[in-house]
């Protein structure tokens, strides 16, 4: 694409099993206008279609080069950082914060690990993201909105969200001429290689036979959590895997 | 209307001569959803409308109560401040800010005087305020977008807009009582527990000959950093000590 690169290519809108196409459109706009060009639909009902196209104005660029998956964790392979939204309290044991701190986070981490990839995910119009979606990410954003009322339509909350990316990135800019990153952090391992790791974990406990996949309960949700929370990077995956593999090979040795 | 009053009810969206009904439902959803009570419709091309309703979802109130008027002078004569949008520079000799400034300004207003009424005027959609109109403007408040492209649909432009006077509201009040966390965080597992799930876990890398106490390099070191960003929590301990143990049975019963 034949423009300057800006901090906010690091960030892709993930819309999931969206019913209306028209809100892809819209949302495709919404996106344009605040300057985020990656959008990714997981399963859409109904794409491409005109009702997308007609909405999205001037942004047909952001429809076109929409990436399309079968898959939530084939749209998450290649990213570092997997932020969910939310409009209502889940009651569940995820950190929860407002699109304001969210993407404060988010320019924190551009600034310490600029090649870092993170996706902020979208679910149904009807009832947002499912637990299982949301178990796949570190945190989740929540829009404050008035008390009695959030209904919110997922176009006008993509609007919000990426205009108040837009709004601390430039406050970023304006920072960044003052003071230059001195610190480049580790990036957390891919989503790909975190997945790979939990399904290697499984396996070991149902070897040890702590895990019973026949009543495997909540265990592999809160192994799963445990490690999101540590944020791990892949040499860290790398120990724990050899770690693994050791007990493995130490257990087949005598049997 | 029964509900707590705020600062915001001083403030009315003034939509002027607007061709579309369904951009009058919308705008009043995106209103409502941020708490904006009042609207006002200056010679609306059609109102009301089954366009309108359907779009206004929730927010009927805001649509039934939205106050219709024939020119934009009866509209404004109650208000002391009065700021147009404008999605370009007019190059008039007008003041021009940003949204975020803008929202800045009229909460020092609302904090000095709080009886005042404010009108934020909303052009049509294809043209915006016309020159007659800028001139009843205090100043114009712009949103920034993306260089190439400020097609901002005149909902989405009342969505930031009323996004940015709440979470400027909120920021300000200081009677509001900051949004509980939905999260109340768990606290980390003691040093104690914490130290003895780590010996735990070198004395079954010692078992598995994955670390060799004569050379262990800085294998546990790492394996403690990377725990530590967990801050894993008692639960959690007890689930990756279980596993440890699980582990330890399976190669004791071979050998």
């Amino acid at each position: 694409m034949n423009r300057t690169p800006s901090a906010l290519d690091a960030i892709k809108v993930v819309m999931v099993n969206t019913s209306h196409p028209g809100n892809i459109g819209s949302a495709a706009r919404a996106m344009r206008v605040m300057g985020l060009y990656n959008l990714t639909l997981v399963s859409p009902k109904k794409f491409p279609s005109k009702e997308a196209t007609a909405l999205a104005s001037g942004a047909l660029d952001v429809l076109e080069n929409a990436q399309v998956t079968e898959t939530l964790s084939e749209a998450i392979q290649d990213c570092h950082y997997v932020f969910g939204t939310s409009a209502r309290s889940r009651h569940i044991n995820k950190e929860e914060k407002s699109i304001e701190a969210g993407a404060l986070q988010i320019h924190e981490i551009l600034r310490e690990k600029p090649e870092a990839k993170i996706a902020i995910l979208f679910g149904t119009e009807r009832t947002g993201l499912t637990n299982e979606e949301v178990d796949l990410c570190q945190a989740l954003f929540y829009i404050p909105t008035e008390n009695n009322y959030n209904s919110l339509n997922i176009a006008a909350a993509i609007q919000i969200i990426a205009y108040e990316l837009r709004r601390q990135n430039v406050i970023d800019d304006r920072l960044e001429k003052v003071k230059k990153p001195h610190y480049v952090g580790e990036l957390p391992a891919t989503d790909e290689a975190f997945e790979s790791f939990i399904q290697h974990f499984e396996q070991s406990l149902i070897e040890t036979q702590f895990l019973d996949p026949a009543n495997p309960k909540h265990l592999m949700r809160k192994i799963r959590h445990l490690y999101k929370k540590a944020e791990l990077t892949q040499e860290e995956i790398n120990i724990l895997r050899g770690a693994l593999t050791a007990s493995q090979k130490a257990i087949a040795k005598d049997q």
